[in-house]
């Protein structure tokens, strides 16, 4: 498996970085690194190696020699630049929200919903970095109790809209901080809260699943964390709800968790679980995760790692980015 | 009016120097503050003029001479002092958690219930930060539909932990801020959830009202938000939720609410009203607030000028503190 031949593109960028280290630590070492052409000509770490950084064009993806391309770049990029590196023989894992509702593209978690990986036809899509650790949360308590309705809050941090938003909040003074919605706006929704209900609803297949999202920008630099509401067929105590998570592989139970306490881990920390005092059958729970790990670079990885035959890695790793 | 005899206790916090900004501003000119032993003997300003701290002991607030006495001190300090106000002579308007529940202590907001202020025993209690934007939000729309059940999620900036707690944030680099849950614990719930709860069916007289919330820090200095999923016997559309919102007193209806634009105002911004996708007769809505001024001292003045006699200040006044 480290002998894949994968290529990154988007190497330069936030969740590109992580995915580079996460790839060194897991001893792929056939890398290649793609980014546009304002990045390109430089050079990334693959580990104690440096890649140089080759552009990402049509023409050089097109041209195969990779086995995965694992996209990290915007949702026009993607558009762009996806069909050329299925067309050259890869199989792409996107990042972006480009494919993530086309039919006949799975939309993948691997503990929620991996066999459906492998029904592809040239592209995985990864799910939206707030999608990731609710489904993981949500998928062994539907199992048990069947949801009914889900109402979720976020508290997002700058990383998810990429390198230069952290470079901006660490240059702010902290008397400016505040919280944004800065989303795309679909309707009366943010994009963001309506790609949280489509991507929930394909990944845990209940297209008709009520689901009511609120989508805030805190300004904290990595880690979301989300407030959940999650109403059930069945009744499910907190204590049953707690030691079903504790057994759900990349879920780890914790009291409060945090942004800062999730990030840098591989893994999804869920706590604050107690029933919902405003709904019968319900839960009101409290999950963090880091972004651009779970929320992003790790979950395209595991998605690739299924691809190429093998058992992702879901226990925890060390630790990687900087 | 403002030859009122008025005592600030707790002039030096967060909450105290923002209710001597709102009475200079207002034109009390008869004014006095009182700290603990630590910060006594200094002064703080009253606009233009310094005002000495003055000892807030038992024996000084019992011996009379205020018309009313407004708290800005912790709990337990509350607990001590404040029926020695009340045996001085003064109405007590008190910030804390101390009194808010109890029979006999009005708890009021005063757009919501302000004709119960005049049904005190000496003393009337100022309710939490996130109760009385939540309150002004949901009368109007309560008394329109009849509010069912309601769900909220709070960021809450770190000056509703105190001045300590701004300067610790100031302090602290961009890349170590975190999300927190730092309340006490009451049961499965922190008690800044469990006060909102109580207050809130308190203040709505609804004392059945099924409430769930989730309380959480964020790392903003001033400005407290809320999102809100609140249910209701009767259909309510967003437009017609807009309309009794942006006619309500001291309410501004805005696209989308944040703290850095609700701070230094008087008003409570309300946006994002939708419907609750998960749900029948809900609305979705997003509120910010700032926690010092209508969230405590400008909540508390206007207690203060019912007591009076007066007509609270509802308006927006010119900005106070720096």
């Amino acid at each position: 498996m480290p002998d894949a031949r994968i290529g990154v593109v988007g190497a330069t960028g936030a969740v590109g970085s992580v995915t580079l280290a996460l790839l060194a630590e897991r001893g792929y070492a056939n890398v290649r690194a793609f980014a546009s052409a304002r990045s390109a000509g430089g050079s990334v770490k693959l580990g104690a190696r440096e890649l140089p950084v080759e552009e990402a064009t049509p023409t050089v993806l097109a041209a195969g020699g990779l086995d995965l391309a694992l996209f990290s770049v915007g949702t026009s990029a993607s558009r762009e630049l996806v069909p050329h590196a299925v067309r050259g023989g890869a199989v792409a894992v996107d990042k972006s929200a480009a494919y993530r509702l086309e039919p006949g593209v799975p939309l993948v978690v691997p503990e929620v919903n991996g066999e459906r990986a492998h029904e592809h036809e040239g592209i995985v899509a990864n799910p939206n970095c707030c999608t990731i650790p609710l489904t993981c949360v949500l998928k062994p308590l539907h199992d048990a109790a069947g949801l009914r309705r889900l109402r979720v809050s976020t508290y997002q941090s700058v990383s998810g809209a990429g390198a230069r938003r952290m470079e901006a909040l660490l240059a702010e003074p902290q008397s400016e901080h505040d919280l944004t919605m800065d989303w795309s706006w679909d309707g009366d929704e943010t994009d963001e809260e309506s790609k949280l209900r489509s991507e929930t609803r394909k990944i845990m297949e209940l297209p008709e699943l009520p689901i009511s999202a609120t989508t805030v920008r805190v300004p904290v630099l990595v880690g979301h964390a989300e407030a959940v509401w999650a109403e059930f067929e069945d009744a499910l105590s907190p204590g049953q709800a707690a030691e079903l998570l504790a057994a759900a592989p990349s879920v780890r139970v914790v009291d409060v968790p945090s942004p800062k306490q999730a990030a840098r881990t591989d893994q999804v920390l869920v706590g604050r679980i107690r029933p919902d005092r405003a709904g019968e059958n319900g839960l009101a729970l409290f999950l963090a995760c880091d972004n651009l790990m779970k929320g992003a670079a790790l979950n395209a990885i595991q998605i690739a790692e299924l691809l190429l035959g093998g058992t992702p890695g879901f226990p925890e790793s060390p630790l990687l980015y900087a």
